[in-house]
């Protein structure tokens, strides 16, 4: 609702070139409100925004665009102003931006910083990408375990500006190993003389560099921490997560997942729908799209099998849609359920039976119900259609219901398995797409209804 | 992992009865932590271990069991106990419990409660489920404008054991009217003897008391906040809400969008796929599947109807599940993208003519692909089969081909198009959910398949 008003005003400006009227609406709204409104502009134009607002502000609100937007406004921009935009950005981000720029301007860029942002960036952007190492910052506040509560305060209170955050602080022996974090609360309340290493926790929850940026951030979320430090394999501090990245972690995760489990593939960056390239949007739907169209080919092969059987028992084919339709239904319901408990830590792959009898008793009740349905519609509204001799339309009915029946079960059973065998295996649950599971329960499905009425209709 | 060493060491101790040792585990490690291993235990087990603990970590840990357990413990304590019990929980967990509660539970327990407490509960259980007012938590610090920061962090030293964060301190005016917030971090950078008003940050962001939960979550997400607060229709602050309860929400709201998004109805309660009866997961269940089979005649009606074509030219039939599963694949891809990017604000119901405009064109991309293995398929594989006098291969192939591109463009633009009309009809666009759109395009991918091979036909 928003940027329909802002953002006609700040084109307004824009055009007029009132500099003054850009640099007071910058400086009165909040950096991610001002980036919001970037993003719809042009690099060009959001760098006419930009270059009205003082450092640190104005490299605060470039952190604040995604990624895409950065790059593009460091292509159109002079070494100097580049070191300088960069120079004030959160050491996460920067890293980040550095990783996406083209090499010769990594090359230009480097030189000009000072050595320790140099050395910053060098470390940062060292760590395998989706790894904790990855998404750390470097800007934590840390303290020796000798200091009084009162100096680590005074302390704190001259390192504050340059700190992600200062709620909690690190306390690191002489070899800058991690034995404990106090946090800010902890410290006001403490006695004013009463020195950090009597104060601070000692029961440290930490992520590894190298763990996954997800179980890290589940870390975050399960203990309710505002940021998780990152230590190396020697024990070293080397970095924190901070609770508002540990959201956009997971956040993203999720997006992921939820594409994995359609059948997309590829990763999900933050607002990119419109700006990924078709080309790209193709790339990542392609292919399981063709290998689900070949697997289809097997459920043809199936149909054309048993085309005798529905020559002469054309009702069969009527319900052949619906039959394949329902597998697909219920076996992705029990998938999506089992995929997200699984991905919650709801279920473990070792509670495979107890996740099997739950599904089997609801799958039971499902099958019942669509049984009875059937049942009915066969009867119902098929009692004119042609039967070959000797065949009472209840027969039909029946042997139609039992494979229904059979379908879901089968159905719901393959969609609950599938993702916890992944699990156990180490794979990613949503790699069971729900597309391929689709396909594999219309030829199962197809195969028990063929030979269920094959069977109960004495053929 | 760890859950396989420490839950049998639980175990043991509680079956030896070893009081101070289940005691010593309780205080050593994170109140989380034994929440997560007490959820393995059945309730009477539960408090076995929780009597050991005192107060406030009996509170704390039990704050963290999932409700259901929580409710069940409740149901086998004495009224003494409960009150000490809730009496210091965190409000809003409180008020999440009290709500579940049987009516006969509340009457007991509630009278002997502190008046402040009675209140709360009145107060915080008062809102309606999925609003801001649900979830808040009262446990906030405040600040009169007036008094120094030196004073502001004296007072925060003696309140802090009792707020749920001390890391935001909300400015009220003598109407308890929110003119402002000041952070910790703030208040220990400027001089002891600035006062708040003039330290404190004015551009407030807030959320109303029935706003939506998730758009709450979404702005702390955004804004980067430690916690966000609530106020009345007045302005008046009546709470705040963590950024921990935002995760939990944001997570909430995603695994409810993806089972919406597969035809399962129903909230999704944190932990809760084991607990959940099997009647709820049938009625969750059940509804979309019933009428899903139900619309799934309507392709069995269209097979049938044009029984004639597929007896003449029965290589039709191989290739009409290949179809209908590309059909669902490539719409539920479209559809998948487009609800989560609406999800993460990345487009706008407006964008409908770009979104559209990129979806034409993966579209036309996929469906050339296909068309071309479609016609390699059907050349290279049928080329023995029986067709009818007169009709080249070639012909049969091409006509197969264009069906199928036709059919992936379909599937494609209807999967992107219906969430855009979700959206803009003010519904939440996960409820065009994969499975009812595999099946509508089942639908209009049968009647483009006949009639585009009747018309190349010449039938």
């Amino acid at each position: 609702m928003k940027n329909t008003i802002l953002l006609p005003q700040l084109i307004e400006m824009l055009s007029k070139g009132n500099r003054e009227g850009l640099k007071d609406f910058c400086e009165t709204r909040h950096p991610a409100e001002i980036a919001e409104l970037l993003s719809s502009l042009t690099p060009e134009d959001a760098w006419a925004v930009l270059k009205n607002t003082g450092y640190p502000l104005r490299s605060e609100i470039f952190s604040r665009l995604y990624e895409n937007l950065q790059v593009e406004i460091i292509g159109t921009l002079k070494r100097n102003d580049i070191v300088k935009l960069i120079t004030d950005m959160p050491p996460d981000e920067r890293a980040d931006l550095f990783k996406l720029l083209p090499e010769d301007k990594q090359r230009a860029v480097l030189p000009a910083l000072a050595q320790a942002e140099r050395e910053d960036i060098r470390r940062l952007t060292s760590y395998e990408e989706g790894t904790a190492g990855a998404v750390m910052t470097s800007d934590y506040a840390t303290l020796p375990p000798s200091v009084t509560a009162a100096e680590a305060i005074e302390y704190l209170r001259t390192a504050a500006p340059d700190k992600e955050t200062i709620y909690y602080s690190y306390v690191l022996d002489s070899n800058r190993k991690l034995i404990g974090y106090v946090s800010l609360k902890d410290l006001i309340i403490a006695d004013r003389n009463e020195i950090v290493s009597n104060i601070m926790e000692r029961e440290l929850i930490f992520a590894r560099v190298d763990e996954d940026q997800e179980e890290a951030a589940r870390k975050i979320q399960k203990y309710e921490l505002i940021a998780l430090p990152v230590v190396n394999k020697d024990g070293v501090l080397v970095g924190i997560i901070t609770h508002d990245d540990a959201m956009d972690i997971l956040m993203q995760e999720n997006t992921e997942d939820m594409e994995k489990f359609m059948a997309i593939t590829g990763t999900h960056e933050a607002a990119m729908y419109l700006k990924t390239s078709v080309w790209d949007h193709f790339k990542n739907r392609a292919g399981w799209v063709v290998i689900l169209a070949a697997l289809g080919l097997i459920s043809g092969a199936i149909v054309e099998g048993f085309s005798e059987l529905l020559i002469q028992f054309s009702i069969l084919a009527t319900f052949m849609p619906m039959l394949a339709d329902t597998g697909g239904n219920t076996g992705s319901q029990s998938a999506t359920l089992v995929v997200r408990a699984l991905a919650l830590n709801e279920i473990k792959p070792q509670d495979v039976f107890r996740v099997l009898l739950k599904e089997v008793k609801v799958a039971s009740l499902l099958a019942l119900l669509l049984a009875v349905l059937a049942v009915g519609r066969v009867v119902l509204l098929e009692s004119g259609a042609v039967v070959p001799m000797g065949y009472s339309i209840w027969r039909i009915a029946i042997a139609i219901a039992i494979a229904f029946g059979l379908q879901v079960v089968t159905a719901t059973l393959i969609g609950a398995l599938l993702p916890l065998a992944a699990a156990k295996l180490k794979f990613d649950p949503a790699v069971v797409a729900s597309p391929a599971l689709t396909t594999l329960v219309d030829i199962t499905g197809l195969l028990i209804y063929f030979s269920t009425a094959k069977l109960m209709l004495g053929i």
